[in-house]
C-alpha cells in the first residue's frame, strides 16, 4: 500500500540526520496521497539507523491508523491538523533543530534578513502563539496545528510563500509540495535562524529587508516568470536548485 | 565478572566521542549492578581508540577496585557517592562537553526553556554549589558527589525527573537507568545548554516553561501515561525514541 | 571547447561544499579565459553530487551562452560584470555562507582585526550598498556587480589586493587569478567573519589592525619581497601555503 | 638525519587538521632534540595532504637550515627563539585556531574559569603585547617569539605550567614537552577559550577560579603528587589520560 509514497517519505526522514537536522529520533516527516486522502509517516521513537521504508505507518485524515505495526509519531494529529487545513502541502516535516528552537523558546519570528532567506520564504517565518493550558491538557498535538494555521489566517500569511512556522516554546514545522521540499524548507529556516541571531548581535538598526528585494528573490524562484535553475515552467518544484 | 555490564559500559563511553561530548579522554561512563552491589568503570586516562571492553575496571560501593588491572578513573568517589545516595540510578556519565561547562563555569542553571529540555527532564538542571577549599582539599571527587546531593535534597528536585546536575566551576554530570539512558541524558543536556545560550541572547523576556507544557512533555515520554514510542509500558526505558 | 577550464572550474565548485561554504546548491564558482574572452560557470541549480565537468557552461564578456545544453546561473551577469570591470580578475565565486551573510545583511564590512585577515586581504572587506527597487528590477544579477565596482572605486580599494565582497542584504563575493584561489579568499572571509563577530562581542575597544602589521603580514605572501611559502617569486599564485 | 623525530613532528603536523585547529595550511609543528641542538619544522605553505616525513627541515638553535630541500615555515624565527629562551620545551605550535585567534584580536587573557583549563593550564592564557611598528619592521618573527618570553617574565608565568600564549592581534603559540603534547595543549586552548567566550557572555560576575580549584586539578594531573592515568609517576608524559 502506498509503496512509492512509503519510501519517498523514508528518504525524506533519512535527511534529517545527514542535514544535521536531528539527534537521535527528534524529528518525523510525512508525505501525503491526495487522491487517496492518506498520508503516511514515520513511526514513533524508532532510529535513523533502523528506519526501513516499510516500517512507514499509512494514516487517513482523521488520524486513525489505515496500515503498519508500529505506532505513528506522536505528533501524528499535528500533522492531520495540518494536511486538512493547508490543502496544497504534499509533505510535513517536524524537528527540534536547535537554532529554530532558540527561536521558538524566545516567541520571537524569524525576520527576513537576507536572500537567503528570501529564496524560499516570501517573508517573516511566525512564531505560532504557544498553547494555552486547556489547549494542551485537551488535545496537545491537534491544538499544536491549530495554533499554526490561526497565525497564518490572523497574520494573513499564505502558507505556500512562507511554507515554515515555529511554534513557540516548542520548535519548527516545515511544509512543502513534497516530503523531500519540506524538508528542505526546514533546513532553510534552520540556517536563516542562525544567520539572523548573528545579524540581530551585529547591530540594532532595522535589518529587514524591503519588499521589493523579497519580491526579487522569491520571484526568482517561484512562480510563472521565474528563471532560477534548469526548468524553469515547472521552478516551484525544483526550488532547491541553484 | 561482570561481562555484559563490561560491554554495556564499553559501549556507552564509545558514545561520547560519537556524540561530541568529549575531546581526547575527557570524559567516563560507569554501570551498576545492583544485587551484586558492583559498578564497572572506564579506566583514568584511557583514550577512546585504544579502549577495549575487558579494560572496565570493577569497583564496590566503597569505592575499593574488587577487579582490573587499570586505574578506574579518577572520578571514581563521585560515582560512588552518586550510587550510595541515588539508588535507582543504573548509570553515570561525566563529561567536559562545552556549552554544559560554559554554564557550570558561570554557576547558572540549565533552565527549562522549551520542549527539547522537558522532554527529558522534568525542570531546570540545577548548577550544584561549587566547593569550598576545604572540601577540595579533603575529599575533592566524593565531595564532587556530595554536592550534587545536597542541592537535589535543598531544592527538592527529584533525580530520577531531573537526571543531570552542573557542577560549579567544573562541569555536568548525568545519570539513568542505564549507562546508555545517561549517556542520552548527557547529550540533551549539552543540546539544550546551547539552546537556551542563545535563546537568552534573542530576548530578555521570561522564556521559563510554564508547568502545564513541563507537565505534557515530559509525561508524553515518562510515566504510567506515557504514549510516545513502539512501547508505552516500558517507555520510561525507551525515552530515546520520538 | 575550453575543456581544461571546465575542469579547473568544476573542481573549483566541488571545494565549496568541501570547506563547508554552501548548503545544497546556494553557490557558484567561474573561470575565464582572457586570450578568448570567455568564461566558464556552473550551471543553475545543480546539485553539486550530480555535477560534471561537462555541465559547465561557456559564456561570452557580453553574458550571451556560447556552448552548453543548461542555462548558466543565474548570477552569470554579476560574474559578467565584475569580469569586465575587474581586468586582473581570472575566477569569481558566489556563496552564501552563513558568516559572511549575517555581516551582509547588517550592511556591515568585515574589518582587518587580525593576522589571518591580513596574510589574504589587504584591508577590511567592503560592504557594498543595498541595490535600490529600481537598480533590482531593472537589471538585479548585472547591478549586484555594479554596487561592487563602484564601492571599490569610491573607496579607493585595489580589487586585487582585497579580493572579496560583501553585497548588501544579499552575501559575499570573491575572486581572485584563478578559480581555485577565489574560492580559497571566500573561505578567508568565511573563517575572519566569524572571529570578528566573535571579537567584537568580547571588547568595545578599537581592534583594528596597525597599517603595519597590515603590511607585513599582506607582504610576507605577496608581491616582489615575499617570503612565504616555496616557490617566493610566484607568491601570488601560492598564497594558499603555510 | 633526526628521522624519528621528522616522524613524530610529521604525525604532530598532521593532528591540526584532524583536531580542526587549521585551515588550509595555517598552522606548522616543531620539535626538537636537545642534546644535537637541532630541531625538527613543517616547510612552508605546503598543503597537509601532501606533507611526508621527509619532507621536514632540520634548523639549528640560530635558526639556520641544516638539512631540507624546502624553506622552513616562515615562523621559524619565532620556534628558534622559543627554544632558546624556554629550555625545557620540547615541541612549538602555532595555529590560527579561531577562537584563540579572536580572543588575541581583542588582546584579551583566556581566563582560568573552568576546570578544564585547570586541568592543563595553571592560570590565565596570558595575550603578549602586540608587536610595535619597528619590532615588525626589525624582526617580525623572531620578535614575535620575544614579545612571548617577555610577557612570562614580566608577569612571572612558568612556562612550563602555562604553556601557551596569544599574540595580540595574531593568534597562539602553545609548546610541551614534546611535539604531540604540544599539539594536545593547542586544541585545549581553542576549547577554553570557546567556553570562557561562552560564560563571559552569559554573566558579568566574576567566574575566575578560586586558587585552591586551580591547584586540585593541576596538580591532579602534574607533578609528583599526581594521580589521574595509568601511570602516576610519569604523569607529565600522560596528562592526555583521562
Amino acid at each position: 500500500m502506498l509503496e512509492d509514497l512509503k519510501q519517498e517519505v523514508y528518504e525524506a526522514n533519512m535527511k534529517l540526520p545527514a542535514l544535521g537536522l536531528v539527534s537521535f529520533t527528534w524529528g518525523n516527516v510525512s508525505g501525503i496521497d491526495r487522491d487517496k486522502g492518506l498520508f503516511v509517516i514515520k513511526p514513533s521513537g524508532v532510529s535513523y539507523d533502523e528506519l526501513k521504508p516499510e516500517d512507514m505507518v499509512v494514516v487517513d485524515l482523521n488520524g486513525k491508523v489505515v496500515e503498519g505495526n508500529m505506532n505513528p509519531s506522536s505528533d501524528t494529529p499535528t500533522h492531520t491538523y495540518l494536511y486538512n487545513h493547508f490543502p496544497n502541502v504534499g509533505g510535513i516535516v517536524h524537528t527540534h533543530s536547535p537554532w529554530a528552537v532558540s527561536f521558538a523558546a524566545a516567541k520571537m519570528d524569524v525576520p527576513a534578513m537576507n536572500t537567503t532567506h528570501a529564496d524560499t520564504f516570501y517573508g517573516d517565518i511566525p512564531a505560532a502563539d504557544a498553547l494555552s493550558q486547556s489547549e494542551i491538557e485537551e488535545d496537545y498535538e491537534g491544538n499544536t496545528g491549530k495554533t499554526i494555521v490561526k497565525t497564518f489566517n490572523e497574520r494573513h500569511i499564505d502558507y505556500e510563500a512562507v511554507p515554515a512556522a515555529l511554534v513557540s516554546q516548542h520548535g519548527p514545522f516545515a511544509w512543502g509540495p513534497t516530503p523531500d521540499k519540506a524538508v528542505y524548507n526546514a533546513k532553510v529556516l534552520e540556517v536563516v535562524a542562525e544567520e539572523d541571531y548573528h545579524t540581530m548581535s551585529l547591530t540594532h538598526n532595522n535589518s529587514d529587508l524591503p519588499q521589493y528585494l523579497l519580491d526579487k528573490h522569491y520571484y526568482r524562484k517561484h512562480g510563472a516568470n521565474a528563471y532560477y535553475g534548469q526548468d524553469n515552467a515547472q521552478s516551484k518544484n525544483h526550488a532547491d536548485r541553484a
